[in-house]
């Protein structure tokens, strides 16, 4: 039987790896990691416990993934893992969130390959933890979202906002029409990690790797 | 300065721990866990890196913390640690998830102790990555809640209701009306983790440790 790994790496700190997550990468015979262009902050993530492990990268075009994308992935993991042995995919985050890990293997199934997933920290619960701020007190509804278009804020305490780059400005007009107080928080966990609460400030980053957490002004 | 780390110990797993909280829980002075009759699942969890430090149990006596609670249990922990020392507060999950040590160090300033937090894995990501299953793929919107009565599904596609003991029959009604599908999952990291799908098997379970994962069904 070949196993293959999703392993959730968290937010880029090495340090916020999971016990579990090092030791099967360090025991792992391939690593697979997605192609952005050579690089990846997933592998990066990993670096510091690779020795000599094979690593492979996988195509997924930004926006032009398709079916044949994953498919042609799995087959490729599927051949480059031999008998028994293991391979694992690493993943930004939790592999159970909005990955394309997932996407990948739930297009087809595969019954001679053994799937399992090992959980990371995702980055809004980093930054929550950064910034010291309660995602949810007894009582509390947490809103995560990637999409603040089809955010409905109404019956929610607080909230985590993912990929805020392209409408940052209408994002940031939803959060204050509903009496939310926000902050933004960038490369969390990064030497270079930057928290931002004022609206300005905030519109002149617009960093990829960047995330709002908000919550309900207690008035 | 004295040093206070909340650290977030996971679904229970000692293997589901980040290399920064072992590395923490090694090098503190001090050990500090509630004390639900001198056991508690944070310190189990922590128990295999623990070696001669001292373990201090706080009480917050379930339905009966009040504001004084919180305080008298900061003034032991000031106490406790010494000067340029370090103290960790282990809490199950994620210390800004429904934690207690939350609510303690929010009753007031505490300028001469520096306190810092460590993320940790929460059990309902734990629970989507052993059963496989997405917490949220791209566009979705995921509520998570520890009181189903406050839940509103209309504008959601993924939920985790934590705490499901009580109501657990209206709960399962109100994931029915609304169309999703759900996974019990009880004590999940440990091994005996339980996962049940079929409604009367999980109300004969009820167990304290234990959550839903549901999602909108796709027809």
């Amino acid at each position: 039987m070949k196993k293959l790994y999703g392993i959730g790496t968290g937010p880029g700190d090495p340090d916020l790896l999971t016990l579990k997550a090092v030791r099967l990468i360090e025991n792992a015979d391939v690593i697979f990691a997605l192609n952005n262009k050579g690089k990846n902050m997933a592998l990066d993530t990993a670096k510091p416990f690779i020795k000599d492990q094979k690593i492979v990268f996988l195509d997924f075009p930004m926006g032009q993934t398709k079916t044949i994308t994953y498919l042609k992935a799995m087959e490729k993991i599927d051949q480059t893992i031999g008998d028994n042995e293991s391979g694992v995919f690493l993943t930004i985050g939790d592999p159970m969130i909005y990955s394309t890990f997932m996407n990948m293997i739930n297009v087809k199934r595969y019954d001679h390959l053994s799937i399992e997933c090992v959980p990371g920290i995702p980055a809004f619960l980093a930054g929550a933890n950064a910034i010291l701020k309660n995602v949810v007190e007894k009582g509390d509804r947490f809103l995560l979202v990637d999409d603040a278009e089809k955010m409905n804020l109404q019956d929610v305490d607080s909230v985590a906002i993912l990929k805020t780059v392209k409408d940052l400005d209408m994002i940031l007009d939803k959060l204050e029409e509903n009496h939310f107080d926000y902050y933004y928080i960038q490369r969390v966990s990064f030497d270079d990690q930057l928290i931002l609460t004022n609206r300005e400030e905030i519109l002149n980053q617009r960093h990829y790797m960047s995330l709002l957490l908000a919550r309900k002004s207690k008035i």
